[in-house]
């Protein structure tokens, strides 16, 4: 790709709407300065936030709707109502038309899947969609897919995640052959589902170039960062990540009350507060913001819908770097690759 | 209950076998002196251990046996060869010939949920058995399960955990109506798997007097507090423990790198190390050692493997509640108290 990277951004999504979007691709553009923007949603809105940012401005088209769907509006819904005309609708859509190679979004994540679903349509190979994100681990970051796209998984879903997992791998952390493991239990006898079992058997039995098959890992292997990609269903998957996203905040909250206490404990957190700001910044869930809508014939990205401009910004990064690395291609040219086994899977299975 | 509370010790159990069992047992004691234990295990080894714990020795009765199952064990071969004679066993035994009221292994949990499965058999009314476990939270403390007992559930087995869950939290926390959340996923329109809503159902429906179900909680309700009881199948339940457990371990981790970094941050480090022992105190994973096996007739509790005396002191003293509090009268009152709208779910389903 030696055009610049087009990311369309649904101007109106999120809790904080145009200015935490706006200020987000602001950001994002000084890193990213080979980047164009398609800015979705109500220019009387958008005209003046994008006054203040004359490097954005040039950088940008404003694609004008004032339907707008709603945090909470069902899938059902939105897709009813939202279709053809909302800032939704209208920043997949131009990924759809070839206008963009990526849509970002902070709405309502299951309208967002609905829409880009209903008109990206699912790639030639891949049965489901899946949500995929980047999670901090104590060797850097991870990916883990699915968190909450499909619940339930058969052995062909298991190993296309796998499969979409290495390839973003490759792409977000310029990895030859990512190393995969499938999340599963370690107490039992007959550990697992049986679909879990069958999905390790396929996986093995792939003479893959492009991933590095290791068998199951466990819960705590995901923190651990023992492989570069985590394989599970979305219902467990999204379990896990709220989990571990409870888990973190809860120790911030400990530490905070702790660090609060005494007066020794307030003197040492002014002595420590440089670590203590590292220690934040590395916790910083903002940083590693943005959920990839794998599957689907085209990139959308799925940001959190509290965050701020530096958590949209790196939602925004994360789409271009989808963008700029091929992440699409890579996930064919793999499903072409696999193809044979993954259907020799489906017979044994 | 006026008698001491007996409780069976697979002394042999665990990666540091006798010596932290007794010195776990010794520690719980001293909190609760009307304990006698039935110590299952080597007279050679448990003899001079004993020698130098006189009061544990005077509440104890030593069962000899020379066979221990080992860690690695599958449990089938476990049940094979240390059927009727290894340590494991014989604790599950006392219990079973009445002769303890709780069994506590830090042995190899397949085996002992293989052979307490085979030997106690299931309470009437329980298809399935469970592992309970306390989770810390923002507001105290949690039970969680099924942790792994068994992979799967139907929507019976999803409302026998619920009220076994409420029947442990009322004798663990003692609570008269503890409130229930069923584990489920928020992003999907319809939301979660079709048992987990048919449960839902039923539990919405039963009038219960013993618990306060609150309908569905995501995975950072468990660390929030959220509820008193989460309710999951052992699949999910496991992976989001062992994830927790996981981020658990990576922040101490980041926090011990950042306060050792610089030379202020560990001067800081030096005049909150009060604040810092407090929070490590709370973190403290032995705190919360122990499994509780519910839906068996009679009660065990597995003990992490690894632990020390004061993590198997907490295993000790949590068999100790359930059987000072009765918890399988308990259980067996309220499942016969729901019986009939139980049933109703299962039409239903």
């Amino acid at each position: 790709m030696s055009h610049k990277v087009r990311i369309a951004l649904d101007a109106m999504g999120g809790d904080h709407g145009a200015a935490v979007v706006l200020a987000g691709a602001d950001l994002s553009l000084t890193r990213h300065p080979d980047t164009s923007f398609i800015l979705v949603g109500d220019e009387a809105v958008i005209g003046p936030l994008l006054a203040n940012r004359p490097a954005l401005r040039a950088a940008s088209r404003v694609v004008h709707t004032d339907v707008a769907i709603k945090m909470d509006e069902k899938p059902s819904q939105a897709l009813r109502h939202g279709r053809w005309r909302s800032s939704m609708w209208l920043a997949i859509d131009a990924v759809k038309k070839g206008e963009a190679d990526v849509a970002v979004s902070a709405g309502n994540t299951g309208a967002l899947m609905a829409m880009a679903k209903f008109h990206l349509r699912m790639m030639p190979g891949v049965s489901r969609p899946a949500i995929a994100c980047l999670w901090p681990t104590l060797r850097g970051e991870s990916i883990v897919l699915d968190v909450g796209a499909s619940i339930g998984a058969d052995v062909q879903h298991l190993v296309q995640l796998a499969i979409m997992g290495s390839a973003m791998a490759s792409v977000v952390f310029d990895l030859e052959r990512p190393t995969v493991g499938l999340l599963n239990v370690g107490v039992e006898e007959v550990k697992g589902l049986e679909e879990i079992r069958a999905a390790s058997q396929v996986l093995r039995g792939t003479a893959c170039g492009h991933m590095d098959f290791k068998g199951f890992v466990e819960g705590d292997d995901i923190g651990a960062g023992t492989v570069d990609v985590v394989v599970t269903e979305g219902f467990t998957g999204n379990i896990a990540l709220k989990t571990a996203e409870g888990t973190a905040k809860q120790l911030a909250s400990y530490l905070k009350s702790a660090m609060s206490r005494t007066l020794a404990a307030k003197i040492g957190y002014l002595f420590a507060r440089q670590a203590f700001k590292t220690l934040k910044d590395k916790m910083d869930p903002r940083k590693v913001n943005g959920g990839v809508f794998l599957g689907l014939n085209g990139v959308v990205i799925k940001s959190h819908g509290g965050t701020d401009a530096e958590g949209f910004a790196a939602a925004v990064d994360l789409g271009y770097d989808m963008a700029r690395y091929e992440l699409l291609a890579k996930i064919g040219r793999t499903l072409g690759q696999s193809a044979a086994p993954a259907a020799a899977g489906e017979v044994a299975s």
